[in-house]
């Protein structure tokens, strides 16, 4: 061959260097981070945005199934809402019967990076989603469905797209399929992606460039960074400085395995007609014991979005949730005690999630039955313990108003032991970042709070 | 904390050399290479072992589901035979139906190690089943179905089997979920297991410590390494001394990121009875136009298996597959051309297969109606660009005589160019490696590929 071939590295040595500037600039060139306020409020009166419940009846062009109970849109697209029936591998009797949302689609959830003064920036959007407390937050650039890059929403081009579907004219620093929730959606997978480019991007008004550093200071913040930022900023190049872990590598891999082994879940799409113990009025459809959650509609009257008016449904969980870690330093090490967690809209059923996972409303996990051992030590950590702690929403294109707790909370022996019960063990963040870079580790509750970690706003 | 905590570093820097120098050690201290044959000629005699095709009327409590047509044991237990309908994801009319194995238990196919004159060796087992050619292989130290080991079988307890089932006694090099063959199986996951012991092992007649030179050597006759040690020697962490790769890690997993969006199909279990153009008979249920392979009925009849005598289904394909690595050397570092393949039974949809992957005779895969554009580089390779190349059967539990031929086939810039077509990819083979320590990135076909690799069977 006369063509000289030039071979990579494997792995390139600056980029986590590049990302921990990022983290340690808490001011960047295109907006001050006391100024974010400011221009959310701006683009807010910029974009008239109205969310109000509706009756089942009045949603546009979505209905429940005849034969099945399914409520779908007419043309097909977008998503269902369907039954799920879980049960142990051994007996196909169902233990737990609910409503899941179904999209089989892939969606992107991408962040566009430029550097500015030798600082990597992050395009952020200020986008609104119905279902998000204060309707809008702070966003990756592109947030899009298989449904929105199609056109099916009949909507405007998404912005900033062509940088994440066309990867050869520029830099990927991390683009991973990821799980959502997995209690609220079936097997539901988006395209984690983080793009790096050195075009002269025009700069919309819904758009500024911010460092890591900076969206590490709106992480400590109340409902600002939403859930799709989280996820994306989760799968970052970021490497932390450890000397070394409770367990190795392999050691951390062969324990989730054999927790994918041993906890064995099936989990079949059944109707949404006849879910054990759900029952459904003219406005929602709730189990009438255990209100984990509820399905709702809402109308939505909007300037911003892919369309100008529109009807959807969306869960609405009852009260708020609490997802925390647990940590401890070990040999001078952070360690952050995760859960190998099933749920049944998983597609690998396992993944890795914080110590805490639950609304405390409902103090039992309807899979196992028990409560959270760690509860407790979250609830009623002193506050010089919490480390970090605040209230985020879920994926507000989904659900309502769905809010938890984020918190990192330092523990001691007596409240986590060094020698932790089934299901639970000691990684480092590092360990856990680097698991993030393969699909279906780290669930989407712990990758916020891995988030939280790689942007600073959290420091052992 | 009065207790003293010992990290462990992340990565063991010693194991990889101690693979390599198992590799490089065609000599070991249990058994010569070329006195395998007569070790097997002894096992083979002392087990009587006859398997004959039966009509399915003759299997014992083996029946079709009055309902469905399901082929199924009368206790619930081994595995089921359904139908699988597979459909691209925006249009759910099936392009393809095809029976198709159902066993959700998740099984061990563990290898034992143990150093001996400084020399890592495995203990290796002359196993028989149904399916192999010449009926007895070379089999991991432990190869159990969940059914195996909870007793289902009613028969012996299985050899060695708490080596990989208490394993804070021992030290574990590899322990990662890993599919099974997605065109007959549907979200089959085995795991696969290296365990190093210290202990002093007492030897079974059917077992013998190899090194990975001596099980290299093997890989290069026919019909000799089954199966399920394949699979778990392609999940030792080996390390390969590259000085780059054509892609960065980054990049080569955004691509892989891009084919799962892109390849997008849903397979869906439907019932067995009625599935589009397969037609059963006494003895067969078999598609009456494509001879891709057949459900048939044997009866075994064995002294060292788990039960003295057994009746089962088996699937047989209809000839030989063939399952080939186009190899080039860019920079001086060799690189596999991998496919990103869609297949109906594979939890993720898309895996890394080989360059060829399929059944010559039948050139055209059934997902996509195309032929694989580098079958005749395959077929057609003169000796000299032929690097390796063995008849190997897969897992003989389940499939009767699935032989194929394995091969890496050296290529130049017309066979096989620097920049492929879509859905292929140079990768070199650490990259491979280092992805087989993750569930769900490696296909089975490429990692008896790679398992010959590491065994030193193939060298570049």
């Amino acid at each position: 061959m006369a063509t000289e071939i030039l071979l990579e590295a494997r792995e390139d040595g600056e980029l986590p260097g590049r990302f921990a500037r990022s983290a340690a600039a808490t001011s960047g060139v295109s907006l001050r981070t006391a100024d974010v306020p400011e221009w959310f409020a701006q683009r807010r009166r910029a974009h008239e945005f109205r969310v109000r419940r509706i009756p089942f009846a009045q949603l546009d062009r979505w209905d429940f199934d005849q034969e099945t109970g399914n409520l779908r849109h007419r043309t097909g697209r977008f998503f269902t809402i369907e039954g799920l029936a879980v049960s142990a591998a051994d007996d196909p009797t169902p233990i737990w019967q609910q409503p899941i949302i179904v999209q089989p689609e892939i969606g992107i959830l991408g962040i566009l990076a430029k550097e500015f003064n030798g600082i990597l920036h992050f395009l952020m959007q200020a986008k609104m989603e119905p279902g998000n407390t204060n309707l809008l937050q702070l966003s990756p650039t592109v947030q899009a469905t298989h449904s929105n890059y199609t056109g099916v929403h009949d909507g405007a081009p998404v912005r900033y797209l062509d940088y994440f579907t066309q990867l050869d004219r520029h830099r990927v620093l991390a683009d991973v399929l990821q799980s959502e929730h997995g209690s609220w959606f079936f097997q539901k997978s988006n395209r984690n992606m983080i793009v790096e480019t050195d075009d002269d991007v025009p700069l919309d008004d819904d758009f500024r460039w911010l460092t890591l550093g900076q969206i590490g200071e709106l992480f400590r913040r109340d409902n600002v960074v939403n859930m799709d930022a989280r996820t994306v900023l989760a799968c970052a190049p970021t490497v932390h400085d450890e000397a070394g872990a409770l367990d190795s590598d392999t050691g951390l891999l062969s324990w989730l395995t054999t927790e994918r082994s041993r906890q064995r879940i099936r989990a079949a799409l059944v109707p949404l007609d006849g879910l054990d113990g759900w029952t459904r009025s003219d406005t929602e459809l709730d189990h009438h014991r255990e209100h984990y959650f509820r399905v709702v509609a809402v109308a939505v009257e909007a300037g911003n979005r892919e369309v100008t008016a529109w009807t959807q449904p969306l869960i609405e969980p009852d009260g708020p949730g609490v997802h925390a870690f647990l940590c401890r330093s070990f040999g001078g090490v952070p360690h952050l005690l995760v859960n190998a967690r099933a749920e049944g809209g998983l597609l690998d059923a396992v993944e890795l999630g914080p110590t805490v996972q639950c609304q405390p409303a409902y103090h039992v996990d309807p899979l196992t039955g028990q409560r959270s051992p760690f509860l407790d030590a979250v609830l009623r950590a002193e506050p010089e313990r919490i480390l970090y702690a605040a209230r985020h929403c879920e994926e507000g294109g989904r659900f309502l108003r769905a809010e938890s707790r984020y918190m990192v909370v330092e523990a001691d022996e007596h409240e986590a032991p060094t020698e932790p019960p089934a299901g639970y063990r000691w990684v480092t963040p590092g360990q856990l970042a680097s698991l993030a870079r393969y699909s279906r580790y780290v669930n989407v509750q712990a990758r916020t709070l891995l988030a939280v970690i790689n942007t600073g706003a959290v420091r052992f």
